[in-house]
């Protein structure tokens, strides 16, 4: 019989997002009339902008007459995308990225994960804690951990806690460690790095020769102008590290699906024999073997969620979220309790009231308020009391769910 | 340094359509007024069936509006996209395909490399010979191989040969063997096989207990009514067998991605201990782990590809193209060359005449006649001195291209 890869049942079963999902159906089961407002998952909720749903009907138009139909598409995306991003994205910003270095994809979930393909086994991984839980799973997958351990931590992994004691600042690792991923506006806390942070994560990816896997999908809500939006904002940086960045929540390609990695052309990692080799070279080659590019009409879209009409929508979009998280925060806080992020992302983080567990609350926000949210627990084990609430909601909803939570708390 | 994946070393550098669009290129540039005429990639020519584009437009529509605006979808796919596959393009034809065993994915490249994933190291695997590179690399990549021989074949796999010798029907292993790749319509070949070939192989995994990854990519070329569409038509594939289709070659999706698995609920792995596992949980597993679901817009178009009108234009599409392998069949037969294929698939698989080598074939047909085509030996060793042709391209094309090969070859 066919061996599977045994490294899977090493996966907890109970996955974040599924297991919120049971206990909201239970509780909607018994409970039929109530009004339950979700701020668990973190997707948008707002309608697709004209300046995107214009240019994707377009591109449906050429496929339809045979002249300007097109078939398959270059694997590492089309040229009117790579460069346009480029341009608009980063080298209007003074950031140094070459179209060629653009590798279009369907999701940053989808490049985090497959990265992994492309590395040996036997690398040391870094990652926040708390942190997005497919850095870990897929890096479980792959086999580089072992069986998971009662506080929900896998051995072989190398774990930064991020927490209010160290004001969501990880520390810098005391070993060696050869892959770091970063997340900046950080998904589950919603905080951000300074430039100084990250030039420290920058000198030591260089000094260990490590290479920085930079999560960059929430840059769009980055509202203080003194935060970089890229890794490679960063002096030194285009030598150590990979960006991911994603149209999804800016956009709001949630179900549409663009994402795009930079991969420099000096990065390197080292064969078994020590021989360097470009990591550039090894993503194109993954990417054209298992990846056939994203669809044509979506790249459309993409294109135009880069020029100027798109960016002053997406610029509406992000305003209407960050108020959202404006005003969860401020609510938050007036209630007493601790809250984070909320300024240049769309989540807020916050401590658990009288050091009540982070399910515990999820309980208890939907018993008594009819509130979802993401239990902290669910993102790591240091996100345990923790607590996370997003902003991607209607304005209605939002007013509501602060109401509800000052009555609950207060 | 992090360490690369040593097995991205054993791919061969030059994969066969990169190094057919630079023997092309070089061509082009040095007889700028050569009129070529492309039978190389397997990419569809025609426009997109209106059935398809109605229903795109009409979800965009739909995500321009927040009332009906959708974000992130099932990583599985829609309910409505599985509930109409299983209908309308199994259980219509007698075949048991409950939709919770279909996984919408973005491409049967990417989910025949991707399965891999869920499959231990040690497996051995068998593919054809010649065979879509696509199995052969990820295996590669994945670690099952030595280096490439002197004869392209990478030690670790069971190749296959598929030849005018054995009238290419695949000889049943004489080993054992854990995973075998099947593709019908074959894909280069472009022959077919019998419902007693394939109940062959299923009676072979069953006794091995093996599992087939039957790729069904171009099953709506089947033009002969006692062929089968679907493995799953043979008794006792369901314990054995993973399918894999696409919307690519029927409904012209090359460039808008679309295709599908299914994985029986009964089939069944082992673990290192040598308990059972169900594939499908794992597949699940790795989906909803390394996969974000395919664009609404597009899975709105499949579905439109399964109703009545869609295969209605579909089936044109199909007869024009299957019109063309015709023509091409019988304007190479009229060579006195033997040619194979082109009934029940897009493709024509000729010997080469006289003995001559693939690519020398290639270089010949490129300079004497300005036409290109695919070299057999970049199919596998046993391809060598076979030559593959597409019915891709407009019909005026294919009467020019079958002219010109007449005037080079009589």
């Amino acid at each position: 019989m066919p061996r599977i890869n045994d490294n899977y049942l090493k996966l907890t079963a109970g996955y974040l997002f599924p297991e919120i999902s049971r206990r909201v159906t239970r509780f909607c089961a018994a409970n039929p009339d109530a009004d339950v407002i979700r701020l668990g998952i973190g997707d948008v909720t707002e309608a697709l902008p004209a300046a995107m749903t214009e240019a994707m009907h377009q591109a449906i138009d050429e496929l339809s007459i045979r002249e300007s139909f097109r078939g398959y598409g270059p694997e590492q995306g089309y040229a009117f995308l790579r460069e346009v991003i480029a341009e608009q994205r980063y080298r209007a910003g003074g950031v140094d990225v070459s179209p060629d270095e653009i590798f279009i994809s369907d999701g940053s979930k989808c490049d985090t994960g497959n990265i992994l393909d492309i590395f040996g086994p036997d690398n040391v991984v870094a990652v926040t804690d708390p942190v997005y839980p497919v850095y870990v799973d897929t890096n479980v997958m792959a086999g580089r951990t072992g069986p998971v351990d009662d506080a929900g931590r896998y051995p072989g992994l190398v774990y930064i806690p991020v927490t209010a004691e160290n004001d969501f600042v990880p520390a810098i690792p005391e070993e060696h460690v050869d892959l770091i991923y970063l997340c900046y506006p950080n998904n589950p806390t919603g905080t951000v790095a300074t430039r100084e942070t990250l030039q420290r994560w920058v000198d030591y990816a260089k000094r260990e020769q490590a290479i920085l896997f930079f999560d960059a999908a929430y840059e769009a809500y980055i509202s203080e102008p003194e935060i970089p939006h890229s890794i490679y904002e960063i002096e030194g940086a285009r030598d150590v590290a990979i960006e991911f960045r994603s149209f999804s929540k800016n956009a709001g390609f949630t179900g549409v699906r663009c994402a795009l990695t930079v991969v420099p052309k000096q990065l390197t990692g080292q064969t078994r024999s020590g021989e360097s080799v470009d990591i550039h070279s090894l993503w194109n080659r993954r990417q054209s073997t298992k990846f056939n590019g994203v669809c044509y009409v979506v790249q459309r879209a993409a294109e135009a969620a880069c020029l100027p009409e798109g960016q002053r929508q997406i610029g509406e979009l992000i305003d209407f979220y960050l108020t959202n998280a404006r005003l969860l925060r401020e609510g938050l806080q007036a209630t007493g309790i601790s809250v984070y992020g909320g300024v240049n992302a769309p989540y807020v983080w916050l401590k658990t009231p009288g050091g009540i567990s982070s399910w515990g609350f999820f309980d208890q926000l939907l018993e008594t308020a009819h509130l979802v949210g993401t239990p902290g627990s669910g993102f790591g084990a240091s996100g345990e009391g923790y607590f996370r609430l997003s902003a991607f909601s209607s304005r209605e909803n939002i007013a509501e769910a602060v109401d509800r939570f000052q009555r609950v708390i207060s």
